[in-house]
């Protein structure tokens, strides 16, 4: 018998998936190298695209309504396109839906995606709905950007300083509340149930041509420092004290573990050139969290470094919420 | 209690969800219209684009293979590229997973999208893989147009001809004889199994600047017509003999009813003004089956004209295969 997809865990798959897809000259970022696929469209134009599936088991809790599950889909996707510094044209919703659900429930899952594209800037442009066993959303985002102006993984350089938008960790701890039986606030619940996808800022971002890499951090800020370093080539030092957590969060008693090794945040992490900080600063709001180094992915806290782990949520090996 | 999702049906739901879409002024197809949604991106092109969610339970017939079921995951949604006359950018696959499956398996499913997107000119540009409880592949497909070359549903005037490439009821007959235990001939079988999208067929005919609306047949004939009559307040009359079917599918008792019926055959069904055949003719092999009228979907057999009745694959109220 061959080796099956639990033994080996999503990235590895990935890995070899993205083997099989070959590259045309066209295509500036393929399949499994970035938040989305880049393709050249003529123009000095960029097409960005980007799919994600969720479905009900793994991706929306037992509490979310249909609403903000309509809301989720359609925002885990502008958050790729915003990790692209991209303008969204538009999506499209595949639902594969349980025939017993009622009508009202999935006219209120459109009316969550509806809301949160038209927030966005975007439509809804088209999907597919389909028979299916369990709830499940697939959605493509599309968005274009100038070829100038596209932020892709790689190009951080050591000395540039290291970004986040929002707050880290509020999806976790909101997570960890339901698990625990008891709600969290309204800011930690809202970060795990209607995320906010950074579309604005990407864009914003972008446009300074200060920031040198960009990724969004849905699967945790660890795991997304290890992927920016695999695509750059280059290290990380953050420091605990300027990861920036709602107040709600932050007091808690393992705040700094929830802001580093739990996904759910859709914000964006990015570096930019050290002398362009004043600009940036203008173009949003974040937080500078570290700098870039030659290697290694080192956490300072209270003056010592230590190594931050590589673990953060992996599909095909876990069913903890949340995905994207 | 409200309605249920079996009690409404696939195309009265897809109605109410295209409701809640709103429709901004760049799009010109949008949610629920057509085979694609279409964007005007500026540069007279168009942006067009399609999603399609195939599952094992639905989609996937048990003795088909990976390699087929990634080549289909594909196909069905190059498909609906075609259908506008659209020069195909690329795909992106989200594929929910079962823990148990194979590694091997799925890269089969892999290799069968790559080929079925380099056979037609593109590329898998991205993907997501997810675990799921069954077997799910949402495919997306993105393409090109000129605006001015973009075809449509709407469109077809009475006296225009009606055409179709390739032959129908291939895929009903060989769907049927599978559930009969037994295999159909190749041809037969490869239409069910490995359809063919017709890119290049499609291309060629929105060249001609004569072809005045189009869609692809894949859940059947008759729907079809049905379908391009509503969008084009327009009846059609079709003509039994006229009906291309291999001759393994002509011989068969219910051949027509195969051929009219039953979707999975992956043709283009479009409508030409009288005055172009000749030029139409050379951009593709097709067959004239009937013309355009002011109203009713008509079938003239030996001389008699019957109403050829509404019947075909919809979602959500059958578990036939297949769908698209």
């Amino acid at each position: 018998m061959g080796m099956k997809l639990e033994d080996i865990g999503e990235r590895a798959l990935v890995r070899r998936l993205s083997g099989i897809f070959s590259k045309g000259s066209g295509i500036i970022e393929g399949a499994g190298e970035d938040d989305c696929a880049v393709v050249d469209i003529g123009h000095s134009e960029c097409l960005v695209i980007t799919t994600d599936m969720l479905h009900r088991t793994t991706d929306f809790p037992e509490m979310m309504t249909p609403w903000q599950i309509g809301w989720m889909s359609a925002a885990v996707n502008l958050s790729d396109i915003a990790a692209k510094g991209a303008r969204p044209l538009g999506l499209v919703m595949a639902m594969g839906l349980t025939p017993d659900l009622e009508v009202g429930f999935v006219e209120d899952i459109a009316k969550g995606m509806e809301t949160c594209a038209r927030t966005y800037g975007t439509y809804i442009l088209g999907g597919d709905t389909d028979s299916h066993s369990e709830l499940t959303i697939a959605g493509t985002a599309v968005g274009l950007t100038q070829k100038d102006l596209l932020v892709r993984r790689s190009g951080a350089k050591p000395g540039d300083l290291v970004c986040v938008t929002g707050h880290l960790g509020s999806a976790g701890a909101a997570l960890r509340a339901l698990m625990n039986g008891h709600e969290a606030g309204g800011a930690v619940m809202r970060a795990l149930l209607e995320p906010v996808p950074r579309i604005a800022e990407g864009l914003a971002l972008a446009a300074t041509r200060a920031v040198t890499s960009m990724m969004d951090v849905s699967d945790g800020l660890a795991v997304s420092l290890y992927e920016l370093s695999r695509a750059g080539g280059v290290g990380f030092r953050v420091h605990a004290a300027k990861i920036p957590m709602l107040p709600e969060v932050a007091c808690l008693d393992d705040a700094l573990s929830l802001a580093t090794h739990t996904g759910g945040d859709f914000e964006l992490l990015f570096t930019i050139r050290p002398d362009a900080l004043g600009d940036v600063r203008k173009a949003c709001s974040f937080s500078v969290i570290g700098e870039v180094t030659g290697e290694g992915i080192l956490i300072e806290r209270e003056g010592k470094d230590e190594t931050l782990p590589e673990r953060g949520y992996e599909h095909l090996r876990t069913t903890t919420y949340p995905s994207a």
